[in-house]
């Protein structure tokens, strides 16, 4: 089941330099643990922008927040959730 | 170069049906040689809404326009254009 | 899974008085179709709007979606979609 | 008399850890309490969201606003109040 | 209980005028029944608008939204409904 | 001369708690002058938020502007100022 | 007492040319009656915009909502009203 | 050339008094320097708001940012701007 | 004196064919003319958007608004005008 | 390929004067690096505002945000990124 999500980061302005590295480090292994996965299928940045356009492709709604709930950026985050269906106008092959 | 496009369809509640029967038609073919392509890598339904979300991968942005402009449904869309680029927590196989 | 859906009614001011009758007996029928079903599990009016707020129990996004675009009144809807989950704080009886 | 709130929580991002465990945990009991007695009838978690969309049946305005004032995270909510009716298309035994 | 209500409308550029006389003087008629009953207890003009600021004293959240779904111009209305309590700050005497 | 005022409080966090409680009994003080004198001619609390919708009724704009500056909150409040006038629907006793 | 007020002109586009012009012909009168006796104080163009910002001196609320409410244009603006007050870093020969 | 400006203050509610005092006074003195040449021509108190609409006459834009960029309370300034032409309704004299 | 102006264009869905192709054609002379004067020293089309950023560079305010009030599409247009300064960060050269 | 990027600045009331002062210094040095280069085409302050309005012209998307992205204010900025393409009424000469 697909999700578009959008990921806005705001990290406060005088956050400590090393923990705000920790976090970082464990967001990128979160995020590639579950890209590994098959359940993170797609992240692009978005231009100018700190945030990302990502597609999520998980069991349910359950999976899908438990995923984003447990993102160590996650007290930073801004995120928007659009569930996704299939669309009648796509080509079979892709 | 990647584009996220989001579509969302407004047509007229008084629209003849042969013609809106035209339009979709058309449409359909137009976004389904784009895809055959490879310009027009994803689309998919937005739930509940008569509208979609793509991904584009084309040259530059004179082709995003020309693709977005030439859409038989072009007169009755609202679009949203967001430039996307390579995240740095991107595994490399996908 | 679970979703909460708000749908609220635009109907164009110089609809025909046999359509919009047509379309609204149908939308009850379909509605308690669904309700009866188990898939459309609670539908309130909000206080003053012509609109709603209900919860749907679908197995998909694919059923969500097909249902809301199949509704008679979906022409005239503008339709928000928020996934739910089970929350911590939830007693178990309930 | 039923009502549909949503509460987002916004944590200062430097709360003492034990301050705001003891608040989650007063939270979470006086949650617990109105849902055994009925007057938080539902409460669900929005996907990727620190939000929950609630149903309270209350006695009337004063009693929901005083529920609500007294919720222990109160300072860190923000809240929005839909009053619910009874729909014409509700199935009579749901 | 008393609810604020502000409604602010839309009459159709092309409206007949004996229709519109029509439904205005019923829309009088009606909210003046409600005010001799006591149940709209205050309406104001927003200066400038056409619009106006209400409050209600109704038994329940059914009867406000009886009340304003039988509004003779309630298909040409935009609603807004903030439920009200007492304030504590509130003299006895008023 | 009318206007509905809407205040929302917006308090600092980490606000001491005695400057806290301070204000709060100079704002109940001030509030209830304006009130036994007629100027200040209802306050109702908004349900389930930090705010109040009031009615004035002073003798010109800079009446209404003294009194809404030096309220002791005045410094956290965000403030929206409706002006009223008399509807040609009110009946005449109210 | 003063009121700034910012009018947004919004003409149908099939709107009879002979109509129209009739009431720009009224619009333009009644606005300089007002001038001359000096309750309408000033009158702009915004830059770009069918819009003017204006500057009303008038008795009270009743009398500018009586002004606004009779202009020519009335049924096709879009109205914002802001009271003013005397600004302390005035200077007083202004 | 005339602009019309509208200017919000919000000022960290942890700032020294001593540096806010100092601000106010400088703010003020600057404020009716530019009066009195002509170029700050108005200067009105939005009611019940900690901002002010002003009207400035100016030689070019140029001139109006560096009135603005320079004003004391600049860094706490929320600004809009609206450039100003001559309104083909206004009367002469005026 | 240099303004961005963004144009977003809405033509209503029945205009005639004729109609629109000679506004189209005006529209399109009177945009080269001024272009050819060095007044609209700049026009470009934002991508899948019936719109254009333009850059002017015109003597004045009453200028500006001349130039955009006789576009021949300007029943049709969304503008927003937004006046520029030279920047300090700016090479000279350029 | 043009990009018109909106860029805010927001710096945090309490920032220590030399770490600005150094931000800044550097803030201009690569903008006018890439001045030099020709990718960034043209910088204008936005009247009134702690903003500009640029134009760049880069290879593709993801050099424009790694331009952007290693803006030493970055952090403090808030930047919209609209994608251009050539008008169709643009003169050829320009």
């Amino acid at each position: 089941m697909l999700f578009a999500v959008r990921m806005s980061v705001a990290l406060p302005p005088d956050m400590d330099e090393d923990v705000q590295a920790d976090i970082l480090t464990r967001e990128k292994t979160y995020s590639q643990d579950l890209q590994n996965r098959g359940e993170w299928q797609q992240i692009w940045r978005c231009v100018g922008q700190y945030s990302n356009l990502s597609i999520f492709d998980v069991a349910d709604n359950e999976r899908l927040h438990s995923i984003l709930w447990n993102l160590p950026l996650f007290p930073y985050l801004d995120i928007e959730v659009t569930p996704l269906a299939r669309h009648p106008s796509r080509v079979s092959a892709s």
